[in-house]
């Protein structure tokens, strides 16, 4: 028997010795020194905060944290799972900072996945933020970012996937179904790549959500429309969703956002509206957007973000407005 | 009543805004510099590991350790507080790393440390090691790396205080108290700088420690060489312990140390010989060495570390000599 302690790993934990971490550590410093071109400026905050703060009110928010505890101290405290609550939080705490607010921020992060093959439980996040503006031209500047950073990691083949969560939230009046069903209607949906639109619809129609078959019908219209180019595409959708203010608040935020992407100069080729795009998490607001690399599109989203206008106020009196965008590696 | 979660950290942790951030990154570039100028190379593993190989059977290692768990799942985990279990986990493990393995790393760690000011929970730590040799140019280089670290970040003022633990050990022998002992003294001795002789000898003399008021004025002796040039204290010390073979084969190794350090050409009013530097650690095993801001001596070392060829063995069967310091950011 062995006297003394497996030199193991827990699963879902990684090491990176130096043949891993040089290279890896090359990526970061490429990674950063495009934010910095960008003028974000670096912000650190604790890996560690209390609990309330990191698993807050919201269900989405509570998904597999780690709470951390210590002898003698009764405080209910959680390791981070992202960089953008921490951020709501300095914003919320010190008003004082000067707004716009670019900042980025480099850390690990934590989550209780399910350990499987790919998916870890620690891992570092590159995370870009513009706080204080509600101007689609900071939303702009963030898929600027992704794009300059995939460049700067010399990956050739990827797509800046991009929609607005406004066009999303009006599928209930275009559509015609309860609005207590929209957050299920749109995971639904967000699972379109993997699963095909046959599964997308039995999902809609089963007796969880419940839609009928002509409205399960428009939605699928509606996917449709991602096809096209992106005007086509406004022009497109703005047509079916007319009855709806809602989208139609959404599309004119897109043709502000479109036309700021192209005057930033990212080529035409490097991005896509696409409107099954919803991101995971509930705190989008507005323009939501995320990179897939073309050639190995199983791997799903790998730097990812959107408009969170109401995260702040989770912490604060005052609400203010946010954008931004991550990158776990 | 506010209907927001108030925005404050727990205490004992820290954010750094830009201003505070811009710096500090730009200290941790220079330090990571040295490192590689050095020709270390990057690890890193995760801030979360097993709670037995955090912790382990060594009671110094149990010190207010963060334990973190997580839904659904039994594993005892623990947040690390140093970066060097973790390096002797990873070579235990990975027994085809080419040795001399030099390896540096840098990541946070956490402590239960009780709040009070300046004393944080969460901190940066640079850590550089070399891993699979027994010679004492492993220690000088890392006495050349600290030296270099000072320089790069432009601090004029600080001196690198040296020792060797087996001259501590042979106090035992050389004072004639019973070496179960020996830790408590150890303790009390490390406490010269900040609370003067006079409550160090209260300390060794009462009864927990119990030493006699003879034994307690030979240690005074021992302590005091500490006062002369490095040559002289070699000189002297070896006179004073001449019948303790453990003290004469760490006076041996020191001045061997001594040499080679000069040989690097770090320069002679950086660093000192000095019989009281004990460290904290219990792992250590040979050389130690901690560096001093002559300015702010009340801060404490700001850089220290030191041989410890036992530690890798508390993972493997094989034992595995190391040498490393590393320097809270």
């Amino acid at each position: 028997m062995a006297d003394y302690i497996e030199p193991k790993l827990a699963s879902g934990f990684k090491d990176y010795l130096p043949e891993d971490m040089i290279p890896r550590q090359e990526m970061f410093d490429r990674i950063r020194a495009v934010f910095e071109n960008f003028g974000f400026v670096p912000l650190d905050t604790p890996g560690l905060e209390k609990d309330e703060i990191i698993t807050g009110g919201d269900p989405d928010f509570k998904m597999n944290v780690w709470h951390a505890s210590i002898k003698d101290d009764s405080e209910k405290m959680a390791l981070r799972f992202d960089l953008t609550v921490p951020l709501a939080r300095v914003v919320a705490g010190n008003p004082d900072i000067k707004k716009p607010f670019k900042r980025y921020q480099i850390g690990k992060v934590w989550r209780g996945e399910r350990p499987q093959a790919g998916r870890y439980r620690e891992f570092v996040q590159f995370d870009a933020d513009i706080v204080g503006s509600t101007s689609v031209l900071a939303d702009a500047e963030i898929i600027a970012i992704m794009n300059a950073t995939m460049i700067a990691l010399e990956i050739p083949n990827f797509l800046i996937r991009i929609n607005n969560r406004k066009i999303l939230n009006g599928l209930t009046e275009y559509a015609g179904f309860s609005p207590d069903k929209n957050s299920a209607v749109l995971r639904a949906i967000d699972k379109l790549d993997k699963q095909g639109w046959d599964k997308v619809s039995t999902e809609l129609c089963d007796a969880k959500i419940g839609l009928t078959s002509e409205q399960a019908e428009a939605i699928k219209k509606f996917v449709d429309l991602r096809a096209h180019t992106p005007i086509e595409t406004l022009d497109a959708v703005e047509a079916l969703m007319i009855k709806s203010p809602t989208a139609m608040n959404g599309i004119s935020e897109l043709r502000e956002l479109v036309d700021a992407i192209k005057a930033m100069g990212v080529p035409d080729e490097k991005w896509k509206i696409d409107l099954s795009i919803a991101r995971g998490l509930g705190y989008y607001t507005g323009p939501v957007f995320e990179t897939v690399l073309t050639d190995i599109l199983e791997i799903g989203s790998v730097f990812s973000g959107g408009r969170y206008d109401g995260l702040v106020s989770k912490f604060s009196a005052q609400s203010v407005p946010a954008t931004g965008a991550s990158v776990g590696v």
